[in-house]
Order: structure tokens, then C-alpha cells, then sequence
């Protein structure tokens, strides 16, 4: 293809705060049609069809049946599961010309069951996995990132379906391998599997495929010394206290308007360590209130607290309509509708700071063994933190890095398959509830992770097993003839071969052109110009910059194609066998 | 692929009116989910996948840029083009969290006019064409006949933007001849085009491809002596009047209760083309009438009708209110608030009989040229009919067939890039609005279509081209481990040999086995059982009958192979050339 061809201009501006929507925006890939919505202009749209036929090659080869859902389902299908009440605004509701209640996929686990129905009635028909790549829509209220969250966006989602919990761990573990095949085909083999809290999905068993990079939206926990690793949403949080030497009788302090942890802390000469939070939550279904007790330098995981609940919640917006003192909310003689919770981080703290339950007064010497009921519960509602106790290892080596799911896999057992009323007959005649796994990408946000994960200043750097093109012929002064001679000859034979080539031959300076190439990342480049020529040579160069040397004219598309097949060699090596 | 392995049974019902759908359903394609929203499973997605493959190949060798617009798009986008409000309820819409009005894309002339804005400002970017293969929706008030007329679909579509008429002239048959390739490819060069009315979609020239058969929803009409074809909603009408010898005065007769023309006919001996009919239509918009006075035997097309008045319009519900005789409409001493037209049939014409405008009473005599206004206009309203005129060799050659619908291509010239201010500066400095044409295929059913036209009462006969699976081997009693080893070497040295091979190695009756066979269409068949052994040989067999013969076991592999070349070379020589 011709550069001149191309829709899209190359673009100057810099206007976004993360760099793959810059250099995507400014390389012509993507075109803002509203909010979180994008048209794909070419070079991405074939990045992504390469993307596709990998996720198709990988989930056929652990045995995946690729079908189609629909985008638009009939409420009922939803209503079924439950989630058409249970999900929020993001799953998008509306009317058809009947009035008949309809929503927009946003994932397809109701669509598999309702396929799966009825055609998979024996246990002789199990195992099976159906996926799809089709178009899905999540009414996200933060749309961010250029493709890495949209509202609109492909997904490869595949569904199995088992007889037993065993067979579905069994091939939980070879989607695992295949989704570590896919990264690395795609060019990202750093991507790291990582335990996953499985929200709205329901199941236990999940994990995330995480992108670590510094926008990434998720927060990852990892140890360094056993490879623990899980979105901090799922990291159980460990907390040592130990006892003071002397335990105080509690206390009651004049601390005036001092209210936050930093305020009291500094007017008492105490570290957050030694201090007691109270954090205050309303249930969103009917702004009951939650209050959680936590060591002051802990902050409180929402995730944990909504598992816990079973109820999503939201900070609240006021407390005293719970009959409690803001800012001095404290864990003794505590009279309240809210429901009370403790973290676990207090247990064997000792002579902390809390509130006193009026205005203007704290107390000291706060030591929970001994001022709470005998009968209060620790509950694990706290973030892991940078530094803190591994849960595996139990070493204080936790690090929290941020990453981008690019993702995830999950153990959703019947909870589908219940609700949606599908069974089967098992062996022994009974009839059973199938035990499902799922297993989502989305293919637009693997495509700026990658982008995030592999560029420079002037632009992308693609893996050559998803660039655009392979390689592009940067002919520079076309207007020579021996340039223009030697450019098409290259391009015809390249082309002939089956090598995907850009072929630049404007009339324009090496600087724009070669800006222009950057920015569409082809992982090879050939130069052809009169001072090539002059040197009966064409200069061959890596986008990465690992290589530039001149390669001999007659060879050249030879030279061309070994060099594509040493860079396809060189990502195959790093993916992992089938398992 | 193992049958067994499929998710889906062969079923036995024939429920539908339409023999695809009974045949598509029982074969296990797909699954309805909503009204006209079904699920395909994966034969059908084979199918769709490869049918996606030669509309990729079609659409880049006529310099075609693949991208990808989204399916939820801002209602603004159709606001300017101003098919937000002229479009009636096809046209989904809703709202999204934020409030905002959004629509289903139904086709994306808008999105491709988006796309293109600013980045093709200049006459040197011209001409170009990007298309999509994407979900689309279109919320039908009638989805019938399985994937034939549905709501949700994937389709093709293509937008060229051109500089001036004569080059989108240039490239229209560029198109033309790619659809004739796409269709002759899928194995169905019987495809004819049409000329078409071109609705909605604004613009004057535009064909459709159409499959004749006596389930479609179109009428054809065609002129067998000179190739002439034409949608019948666009078909040019001609009526042929002879004078009488005498032209008799106007005179009033009772009637009666005779109203409709069967019954005045009858009543006064007289054929239906000897009478002029009242035909009352009114506006959607306002419901003010419009009425059309037309030959007795002829049809109104409300096609050219609503073309006329740039107004949608129904059926009148009733006359009163327009100040008109149900039954006894005349066109003589009419008095009415109605729009009245005259249809062309009615020239020449003489002696005819009438309505007299007053209950029970009706004219004969009626002759238009004398009895109507000289300034009465005739216009072309009516459809044309099996033994007309034919509009362009003027024969009475005229025949009407049934056709489907499969692909079409318009010239929709500046409509869309005017409405949304798409410029671009021409060579002499002006600025103007490029000249746009679309071309769309709907995936699906084409595929529906397909199985239309080539079927048999046990199931599809897929082309080669589209088949799901090129080869079926069917091992009859595999407990025979002679079968078995036998079965198992040819299935893994076709499939070793990149052919798609269809394992049947059920423990089933070779009549289960047959008749799951013929609904699966794959178009080679090797049988393998004891019996063939015995002969030392398979027996390969075509699902369309036209070769059955004994192999040697040898050499199975290659004339299993030969056999699929020499089949895919017969589709390819049906395939025109490319322009």
C-alpha cells in the first residue's frame, strides 16, 4: 500500500496525558466519534484483524468453537441471571419499536447459556468452549485513555461449559497458557497473570492479565521474593502490631478542631500507626450507613467492604444523620444506627489514638484487646500497602505497582447455569446444573497497551507479528530516476512474495517521511535515495533502532524476508508451549 | 473438527414457511434469541468468516481500506445529515447514561463522512473507498425467514469519495464487477443486478443484486429480450391504449351497490382496463389525502408514489373526510381538498368507466382526453406487470420474478457531504463537497440465500468456497479397528495437508450419519466402513450427487484433494474478470 493512499494524516499534536492515545491519535489510527466511541481508521483496523487471527488460532487450538451473539439481546435473557437488576448504569437499557425491553452486550454469558441450551443435554456433550470477537458496548462514566477504556470495544469472550470442578480447573489452567501464548504472540510477553477479585462475574476463582505500566488504572501487589502476585482489589492485607511495653488506661484529650488522622496525630505527637480511623460508608440502595475501624495508616479497600456487605456503597456524604460526631467518631462507648466493622490491622495494636464521640476530644491508650467486646470480629477490609506482609511468603516485601488489564479469565461455577435453569443429564441420570468458565480480551485496548508497552518519542513500535505492515520503502527524491527504478522494483517483489509492505514514495523531505514512518511503526524500514544508490546499496534499519546497515541491491528482498523471519523468530521464542 | 464435538443437534422439525430457515435451524446454524436477533453457531460462522474473507479480498483489489465505525453512534452525527428525523422507527434510538441521544448504526454514511472530514481536505487524496465489516442493526417491523430479514446482521459497507462525477461513474463499475466476483465466489454467479429506487439512502443511480427465487421479497421485473432488469419499484410503467372506433358520450349509470371494479365490471360487461380507478392514499405526516386516478387493471406503485410527493403516505383509512364517494370516485365534476393525480395508463385511453361522484351511480364514456383539463398531467405511478411494455426495447416482453435482495450499490453524489460540510480543496482553490458512493452486502443473508438456491429436501449444498467444512468423513462402525485406523490416518493426513475436514466417527447409524451429513453440506463426502473395505477401497461422494465412486485407499488424500481443486476451479471459472 501507498503511503499517499492512506486516510488519515499524520498529526503534530500532542493533546492527551497518555502517550499511546498521542502517538495514535497523531499517527492517524483512531478517530474520536463521542464519548469513549472510536472509528478504527486503517492501520489499526489491521492491527487488529492480526490480533483477531491469533486469539481465533489460540482458542481453536484448546479446543474453541468460535460462534456469533448478538449485540443487542432481549431484556429477559438478562433478567433470567439477575443482572438486570443487579449491574448498573454501564450495562445500557432501551426500548425497541414494540417496547420490548432491550439492553446492548456488554458481556455474553447469558447469550452462551441461552446458545447452549437445550443442544448440550448429556454429559456426553462436555467439555465444549464457544468464543466469539464481536462488538461489545460498557456505558462507562469515565471513558479515558484513547482505546484503552471505551465504551465501545471488540472482544474475544469465550465461554466453557464441564461436568465437574476438576475439568473445569483442567482447562481453566490451558486458557491460562493460551492467554500466555496470545501476549506473547502479540508482542507482550511481560504480561502478568495476577489474582483477581471476579465482582459482578460471580465465581471465585479469577485472574487478571496486567500490562504493568505507570497509567495503568489497577493497582497491582507483587512479591518480588515467592512471585505472589493479585490486583490489590483481591490482596489479602496483613498487619503487624506490636505491643507496647506499658498499656494505658484509656484517656480522654482536648484536641479542638484537630480532626483528620495528620491533624491529631501532629498535635499529639503520634504516628498514623498508632492511631484509630473511622471511615464511613452509605449502602447506595438505601444510604444505611457502614462505619469501619482501622489503624490509621491503613486505608480501606471498597472491594473487600462490598464482598463483605454484599452491597455496593459509597463514601458518605454526611454522618450526622447517623447521630455521629465527624471527626471525632471513636470505637468506645459508640452509639449508632451504622453498622460497625474492625479491621484487622487493629488487632494487637495498643495505646492508640481514637475519637471520643464529641466534638473537640480524643482518647489515648485506645488498646482494642481490651476496650472491645470479647465477641468483635477483625475483618480483612484494608488495601495491601508498599512494604507490607506478603500473603504467601509472610516477608514485609510487597510492592504495589499500577498496570493495565488487558485480560482475565475467571471460574464462574453455576451460577449461570442455575439462574438460566440449563441442565444436563449426568452419567448416573441426574440432572446438573453445567460448571462454567469465562474468558474475555479486549482487542483494542491490547492494541494501545502494546503501544504503551513498546514506543518512543516519534511514535509506536509494533511487534512485527501485529505491525500494519512489516516492512516500509522509504524512497526518497521519487523524481530520481534511478530511485523510482529501484523503489518499485523492491516493492512489486516484496509485495509478490506475500511481504506486507508500505511503500512511501511522496514527494516530500526525509524529515517528514521519516517521521511519517516512525509513527506507523513499521519494524523494518528500507531507504532507498540517491546517496544509497551512490553507495549500489539500500539502507536497512530496525524501528527500534537495534539495526542499520547497508544491504546489497540485487538481495535485497531476500535480505528483507530473512530479516521479517528473524524478528517473528525472535517473538515466537518467547511464547510458551501448549499446554 | 469431530461431529460430535459440535455444539448443536441436527433437529427434525420443519416449522417455517421458508426452506433455508427449516433447513439452517434443523442443520444446527443458529439460534434465535429475540425477534430477528439469532446467534450463529459455528458452521454458520465458518461460513461468515470465509464469505468476510473473499468481501476483504474484493474490496482491497478495487483499492479499498478496511476500518472499523462504531455501532453506537451520537445522535448528532445523524442530526446533520438530517436522517435523525427523516428516518422512521428502522432507525433505533436511545439514550445513553448521561443523557445523550444515541442511535444503532443502520449503515454508516454519517460515521464514513466523519471519518473522512479533515483528513482528506485536499483533490490529491482523491479518490478513495474504506468500508467495514460490522454489526449493524435495523430495527424491522417484519424480520422473517431465519437470517433472510432479521434485525441484527453483519454486513459490508463501502463509501467512495470522489472529485467528480465521471470518476465515481469509473469506479461504480469498478464495484459492480467486484460484486459480480464476490458473488460468482460464493457460488452463486446467478446473482443479477438491477436497477433500484434509491430511497433513503438520497442519490439517483444505484443497483440491486438480487437472487431470483419465489421466496423473495422483491419484485423483478425483466425483459428476456433485451436483458432489461429493474427492482420493480423502479421499473419505468408503459401501457399501450388502442382507441375505440367510437367515442361515446358521457352518461350516468346506476350501479348500485356495486363498488369495486370486479363489480362494476361485471355489472356492465365490461374488462377491468375499459374502467379508470380511484385510488386514495394519505400523507404519514399530516393525513391529508391524495388520490389517483389509474387504469382499472393496473397496480399503484407507492414507491414512485412517494418518490412524487417527497412524502411518505399510507392507504387512505377512509374517503368521508376528504369529501369523496367511497366506491363511486370519478374524475369528472370532482370536488375535493385531495392532492389528485393522473396516472399515464390512462392516455389514450377511451369509453372508460367511472365513478359519477355520488353513491349508486357510476359514468361510462369516460375518455380522459376529452373529459379531463388539456393541462392534466400524467405521471408515471403505476407498476409495471408481467407482458408489459418493456421500458427499454418496448416489447411486450415484460416478466416479473421474486428476488432476495443480496448486495446493492448506489451514486449518492453530494447529499451527505453537503449536509455535514465535508470540503476539500479542489485544484483551481475552490472548496468543495466531495461525491460519494456506497456499496453494502449483508453477510447473513447472503449466506440465507445461498442455501436458498442451493439445497435439496435433505439439507444445504454449499459452494466449495463457503462451505464450513470442504471434506466430511463418515466412519461408518468405528468399532471396527480397521475402519478406525483406516478413518483416523485419512482424517490426520487431510487435516495435515490444511484441509478442512468434518470427523464423523459417531457411534450412530449410517443413516443418522447421512442424514446429519447432508444438513452439515460439506461438499465432499468419504465414506469408510467394512464394506468399502471389503473392496478395498472409500467412497467419495459429492453432497450435490454429482459423482459417486470407489478410491483407492493409497491415494486418498490426493484425489480427495484433486477433487476439492477441481471443484474450486469450476466456482472460479464462473468469477469475471476484475476491471
Amino acid at each position: 500500500m501507498k503511503v499517499r493512499n492512506i486516510l488519515g494524516e499524520r498529526f503534530k499534536e500532542r493533546a492527551f496525558e497518555i502517550e499511546s492515545q498521542n502517538l495514535m491519535t497523531r499517527g492517524g489510527y483512531m478517530k474520536q466519534v463521542g464519548n469513549g466511541i472510536y472509528s478504527l481508521f486503517t492501520p489499526a483496523k489491521r492491527i487488529q484483524n492480526k490480533i483477531e487471527q491469533i486469539l481465533r488460532e489460540e482458542m481453536d487450538a484448546i479446543d474453541g468453537q468460535e460462534v456469533l451473539f448478538p449485540v443487542v439481546m432481549p431484556a429477559s435473557l438478562w433478567q433470567q441471571s439477575g443482572r438486570f437488576d443487579s449491574i448498573g448504569k454501564e450495562l445500557l437499557r432501551f426500548k425497541d419499536r414494540g417496547g420490548a425491553d432491550m439492553v446492548l452486550g456488554m458481556t455474553h454469558e447469558e447469550a452462551a447459556v441461552q446458545m447452549a441450551m437445550n443442544v448440550a443435554g448429556t454429559y456426553q456433550k462436555y467439555p465444549f468452549m464457544i468464543y466469539q470477537i464481536q462488538t461489545k458496548f460498557r456505558d462507562e462514566p469515565r471513558a479515558r485513555g484513547g482505546l484503552i477504556r471505551v465504551r465501545e470495544f471488540t472482544m474475544k469472550d469465550a465461554y466453557s461449559f464441564h461436568t465437574t470442578q476438576e475439568d473445569l480447573e483442567a482447562y481453566y489452567e490451558r486458557a491460562y497458557c493460551a492467554y500466555e501464548r496470545v501476549y506473547a504472540r502479540a508482542g507482550v510477553p511481560e504480561v502478568l497473570a495476577v489474582k483477581s477479585d471476579s465482582g459482578m462475574m460471580g465465581g471465585k476463582i479469577s485472574h487478571e492479565f496486567m500490562l504493568l505500566c505507570d497509567i495503568g488504572e489497577d493497582s497491582i501487589v507483587l512479591c518480588p521474593d515467592c512471585g505472589f502476585r493479585a490486583n490489590m482489589e483481591a490482596c489479602d492485607a496483613f498487619t503487624e502490631n506490636a505491643a507496647d511495653a506499658a498499656i494505658e488506661p484509656l484517656k480522654e484529650v482536648f484536641t479542638g478542631d484537630a480532626k483528620t488522622i495528620a491533624e491529631v496525630g501532629a498535635l499529639l505527637h503520634m504516628p498514623d500507626e498508632k492511631t484509630c480511623k473511622a471511615v464511613v460508608y452509605q449502602r447506595n440502595a438505601d444510604d444505611s450507613y457502614v462505619l469501619i475501624f482501622v489503624r490509621g495508616d491503613k486505608e480501606v479497600n471498597e472491594t473487600k467492604l462490598t464482598n463483605y456487605l454484599k452491597a455496593e456503597v459509597h463514601p458518605a456524604l454526611d454522618v450526622e444523620n447517623a447521630n455521629l460526631s465527624a471527626g471525632n467518631i471513636g470505637p468506645v462507648d459508640l452509639k449508632t444506627s451504622a453498622t460497625v466493622l474492625f479491621d484487622r490491622s487493629l488487632v494487637g495494636a495498643t495505646n492508640l489514638v481514637c475519637g471520643a464521640n464529641k466534638p473537640e476530644y480524643h482518647l489515648t491508650g485506645f488498646t482494642p484487646s481490651r476496650d472491645l467486646s470479647e465477641t468483635a470480629e477483625y475483618l480483612d477490609l484494608c488495601k495491601a500497602v508498599e512494604g507490607g506482609v506478603c500473603p504467601n511468603c509472610k516477608k514485609h516485601s510487597l510492592k504495589v505497582r499500577r498496570g493495565i488489564e488487558v485480560g482475565n479469565i475467571f471460574q464462574l461455577g453455576r451460577r449461570y447455569t442455575e439462574a438460566m435453569g440449563m441442565t444436563y443429564d449426568a452419567e448416573n441420570g441426574e440432572r446438573r446444573n453445567p460448571i462454567m468458565g469465562c474468558y474475555g480480551i479486549g482487542v483494542g485496548r491490547l492494541i494501545a497497551s502494546v503501544c504503551e508497552a513498546h514506543h518512543d518519542e516519534y511514535g509506536p513500535i509494533w511487534p512485527i507479528t501485529i505491525a500494519p505492515w512489516q516492512v516500509e520503502i522509504c524512497a526518497l527524491r521519487i523524481d530520481d530516476p534511478n530511485v523510482r527504478e529501484a523503489a518499485e522494483n523492491l516493492y512489486a517483489e516484496l509485495e509478490n512474495a506475500g511481504v506486507e509492505v508500505l511503500y512511501d514514495e511522496r514527494p516530500v523531505s526525509a524529515g517528514v517521511m521519516f517521521s511519517d514512518a516512525d509513527l506507523l511503526g513499521a519494524p523494518v524500514r528500507v531507504v532507498i535515495s540517491p546517496k544509497t544508490l551512490s553507495r549500489s546499496a539500500f539502507e536497512l534499519s530496525a524501528r527500534d533502532k537495534s539495526f542499520r546497515e547497508d544491504i546489497a541491491i540485487d538481495t535485497a528482498a531476500e535480505t528483507v524476508q530473512a530479516k521479517i523471519r528473524e524478528l517473528i523468530a525472535a517473538v515466537n521464542a518467547k511464547v510458551p508451549e501448549r499446554l
